[in-house]
């Protein structure tokens, strides 16, 4: 089977912990310990997140030398090859003689995506009112209140991924027998110019989303999206909180989630299932063998059961 | 055939400019329109230096926070997937059509090399002595006197490259037709530590080194060190300097060139041609087309002669 695992930010850092290399590289270890005995028995893609990576080399880069900033295309390279090598040699280590490829890769996302126009991502460092709106001007940012009156920082979009640049070569990569590690932070957004060339652009792009539109594209037979939460609850926080075991699509898009968190997840799995009748599951990372067996997570099918990896056949 | 190249900084940042997103994309973008004529000839595999790059970041994360300031290893695979983007984008879009692999990588140096015990290569930021000296203790790190009397730096070790991890990566994505970017900044510093395991240590690797070792484990037919001269002088710097069009290794190593920049690249096309009897070259980026024809560079084969690709046959 095919296998595409979007990881969350929990794999490199557990909630509280400080952004040491220490500690990601640690986490890296254990999430990829967690995911070899998947490998051994499956094609895997693996993605991950990077946001708070991302926001540290913004706040050093700004500490350092306001004009060597670099833009959040070039920062988001800059966390795939970090990640990428935590990821790749923990890999490697877990997976004696097998071949991992951790590749650097660009999500292309429409010109005139409404989010551009409408952005909402809080990305970068907290500046003065004066400051930020002194930036804005000088750099064509947009900016807008987080928190308190005097607290402002600068916002990106967030347009929906529309295609993995590098579809074609993971494919291959698969086919060989290789691990591929990819899409890291949702993947370099870029968009096609006037003249149909590729070029970067300041935004933000879901990873979850992201790894839906490549396990679709990959023709994936499974789409797991890891976080620290077991299950996805009914009535999340809520005293009659419930987690919900095997569910459809169009049940799971009727319940109600938190704009920032769960509600992307949710978003992506529908979307995979939906578009292509495989199976997608939300869970923990540590579960990951056992959602695709069928006895842990949060799984969505078209008819919302699922006994197993042999009922994978049936679908799609 | 199979040619590697290895592009010196100036690929990225001509002299004088300053260390800009822009900058740097510009020229990748022109290093990779030249060569992108040799890719729709060869299989090709680029690898590039990231010298002032690392420098930055080592900067931005000093300036920001100590704690936070991650070791050369993770700065270096930081600079694979910056620079890794930026050639990647160019040379797709320089390139229709084909297939471009960026990818991070890993090169193998060995523990107990002798650059660990007698560190030599300078980096990350000036400190006074008190400073440099408290830092020393602190984090284990060497530290030496580097111009001024109170102007110190960090001193790492540059020990040789022995093995690029992904060479067999590289080699299936070749076989597949794909540009292969990888071994930027010689490649992640690693060891195998006493279980057999990769674990990345702070070091620089030198990149010409690691293109010459790459090239002899792909079996490559042509070596490119391409900078901003258009030959390797005999007698550099003096007034009766002459340009080296043809020559044998035995007799360019009896050449004595500056240890910090032509000696490696000179080391580099010898150690080549000696382990191989194939073909490698000194000379411009611009040139690189040219090169393989015979029509520019400082051309190094067996015999000291080279009339072209046809004469590759005649070699290794």
């Amino acid at each position: 089977m095919r296998v595409v695992v979007a990881l969350g930010g929990n794999a490199l850092l557990q909630p509280g912990e400080p952004l040491t290399a220490e500690n990601q590289r640690a986490n890296a270890r254990v999430a990829c310990r967690g995911l070899a005995p998947v490998a051994l028995e499956h094609e895997l893609v693996i993605s991950h997140g990077n946001g708070p990576q991302v926001g540290l080399l913004s706040l050093q880069a700004s500490a350092y030398d306001e004009a060597s900033t670099y833009p959040f295309d070039v920062l988001g390279a800059q966390t795939q090859g970090m990640i990428g090598y935590w990821l790749l040699q923990a890999l490697q280590n877990a997976l004696p003689g097998r071949q991992v490829a951790s590749i650097i890769n660009q999500t292309l996302v429409l010109a005139h995506d409404p989010a551009f126009a409408n952005p909402t991502k809080f990305v970068g460092e907290v500046y003065t009112r004066a400051e930020a709106e002194r930036l804005a001007a000088a750099r064509g940012w947009t900016v807008h209140q987080d928190g308190g009156e005097d607290s402002w920082r600068r916002v990106v979009g967030s347009p929906t991924p529309q295609r993995v640049i590098e579809t074609r070569l993971i494919r291959l990569l698969l086919s060989s027998g290789a691990v591929v590690v990819c899409a890291g932070g949702g993947g370099v957004p870029v968009i096609r110019n006037e003249k149909g060339k590729l070029a970067g652009v300041e935004a933000v792009v879901d990873k979850d989303l992201t790894a839906a539109v490549l396990a679709e594209a990959l023709e994936a037979d499974v789409l797991l999206i890891l976080t620290d939460v077991p299950h996805v609850e009914r009535g999340y926080g809520t005293p009659s909180a419930t987690p919900i075991l095997r569910v459809t699509p169009s049940a799971l898009r009727r319940e109600t989630f938190a704009a920032g968190s769960m509600g992307p997840k949710v978003d992506a799995v529908c979307r995979f299932v939906e578009l292509t009748g495989d199976m997608a599951a939300i869970g923990r990372l540590e579960d990951a063998q056992a959602i695709i067996a069928g006895d842990a997570g949060t799984i969505v099918t078209p008819g919302g059961d699922y006994g197993g990896p042999d009922d994978l056949a049936t679908y799609g």
